[in-house]
């Protein structure tokens, strides 16, 4: 009863710390057994997992979507102006929910969308640092080719770990680190080719930049964590519009800079087809679910999260492109689900 | 001081299940900080590190002769031959062995040769054992070829940890089973090449052949290591004479039924080179290097010693062969790194 007492004041007042003292011990979802969990707390591990979910399956057709996009042919329409309406759009579904927020629960200090000079500064940073990487990622592909930067990425899932740690000053547990190790192992296992070797020829520069670029992507995330759980009490689609507003002006920056001429003479949606469409539902869908998944969990559920959604996509792909699975993917995704594990247990041992 | 007391007792009279009892707790050699540990119980931690690194470096040389062998060209000598004089060295090195103690210590009931019905019949079984694995690895490879078979080995990890838990009924704490799990992939992984994926076309008769022949080998192993601890007190070296003796028997009925023809026309020592000899002297020592990780470690130490010494063996190949290393083998090395500290974590967690 005690228990229940403090946990409840902690959902009414709580600091940043409390609530995330209150996501501690919960364990990794899908993994931890939820009997004799108090209701309100089996409702938070719901909602943690269903974001979960969601994360992992639009991360996982995501991926399916570019495999189709490049067996269907190039379609050449600007990404800037798709980035743009993928930004576009997930700032009208998060007003879509206030408004239907406003209307069952009227306007309360939580959900209201004006907001002081405070709360909103930092909302501009990750938007910025996530620019920056992709002005790094046209310059890195002087080093190394396509597939080579797909193992060179799971460096993020270490920075992510790094930053965690530093950042949110979230403690990890040896079994934990032990885990993030295994992980990133397993997911470039997964991902091994005849031609992987060739990473190890990238040139030194090739390396810094990739490095640099991990940590970005890693500072990126973990910031919006530390921003999204600043304000625990605040409506996460208040916080989202914030975040997504800031995403559209880069990214009408980003058209100005490198496709002005082209949208001045073939039009702002030349190009644009079927797939294309999709795609930026799915990406607009998957970074409310990503935000969702900040706010109900972690970096670390996310990072997990779209591992095994990068796992998932290889499988569905066997059915869907006749794709064949390797060895190598077999002993990445016996790596990765012992990864998974690791975490769980080394969250409860903590 | 009553810690003291109570192992003393049982380095005097302990019973089998004593003897597991006072080995458990220490840790993987290498891993655990010995300081503040009694005198007694850093002398057995540092036999047990000396055997264990004995077993590392002379399993890793042994694959450098391989290699080095296969370099300077194929040798016409008889493999039976070759590991009747393997066992007949092991025998005398123990006799020699033997005779030294009994000069320093005298005949006691524990040093003695002579033993009896009921602590010898039992000692033909793991010859037996690998006689029959040996037997069955001429029919693999109509299934498989060798570099295929390489990795199937690994599968001997797996039944290594069952029979481990089976047999002699220690149990393992799930990171320790998780460890076990990732030993087998990380290993795997390193020995990736363009041509792995070959083994998951591995008709099924294949795949349960490989199985048996895991299982009776890692039967062996643990039946073995049940042998020697079943009298603690007992001289190694004497286990060892009993073992060897069998083992010398079990190779003469092979040398009759598969090369007899072969030496009686061209002599018992005919092909055999520099090379061959040393490679006889390795085996040997790291034969009794074995029997020493058996007494003074267990099972688990010996599958981790192995799986070390085949990464370190890559490693002193790039600089004696100029061999290259793969990003496959970075990670396998990795999963194999964190596994070795899962498996002390695991083991002090329980």
């Amino acid at each position: 009863m005690e228990y229940r007492k403090i946990k409840d004041e902690d959902d009414d007042g709580g600091t940043v710390s409390d609530d995330i003292e209150s996501l501690k011990g919960k364990g990794f979802p899908g993994v931890v057994s939820i009997s004799n969990v108090p209701p309100k707390e089996q409702a938070k591990w719901k909602r943690k997992t269903i974001v979960t979910l969601a994360l992992t399956f639009l991360t996982s057709s995501q991926a399916i979507l570019i495999v189709w996009s490049k067996r269907a042919g190039k379609y050449e329409y600007s990404v800037t102006t798709a980035n743009f309406l993928v930004e576009t759009l997930k700032c009208a579904l998060s007003l879509a929910a206030l408004a239907r927020i406003w209307k069952s629960e009227g306007v309360t200090d939580d959900n209201r969308l004006s907001t002081t000079l405070d709360e909103v500064i930092v909302y501009p940073i990750p938007a910025l640092l996530y620019l920056v990487k992709n002005l790094l990622q046209y310059y890195i592909f002087a080093y190394v080719d396509a597939p080579g930067y797909q193992i060179l990425k799971n460096l993020n899932i270490i920075s992510t770990g790094v930053l965690y740690r530093i950042i949110l000053k979230k403690k990890l547990s040896e079994i934990q680190w032990a885990a993030f190790i295994l992980l990133c192992a397993g997911c470039t296992t997964a991902q091994l080719n005849s031609r992987s070797d060739q990473v190890l020829q990238t040139p030194l520069p090739g390396w810094i930049m990739a490095i640099v670029m991990a940590l970005l992507s890693g500072f990126a995330g973990v910031y919006t964590e530390a921003i999204i759980k600043k304000r625990p009490s605040r409506n996460i689609n208040v916080q989202n519009f914030w975040l997504y507003i800031f995403g559209m002006a880069f990214n009408a920056v980003a058209i100005l800079v490198q496709d002005f001429d082209a949208v001045m003479n073939k039009g702002f949606f030349h190009g644009y087809s079927l797939i294309t469409t999709l795609m930026i539902l799915n990406h607009a869908l998957s970074g409310i679910a990503v935000s969702m998944v900040m706010k109900y969990a972690d970096n670390i559920v996310k990072v997990y999260s779209t591992s095994v959604a990068m796992l998932l996509t290889a499988v569905v792909s066997v059915f869907l492109f006749g794709f064949n699975l390797t060895l190598a993917f077999f002993l990445g995704a016996t790596v990765v689900s012992v990864s998974v594990y690791l975490q769980s247990a080394g969250k409860m041992q903590r």
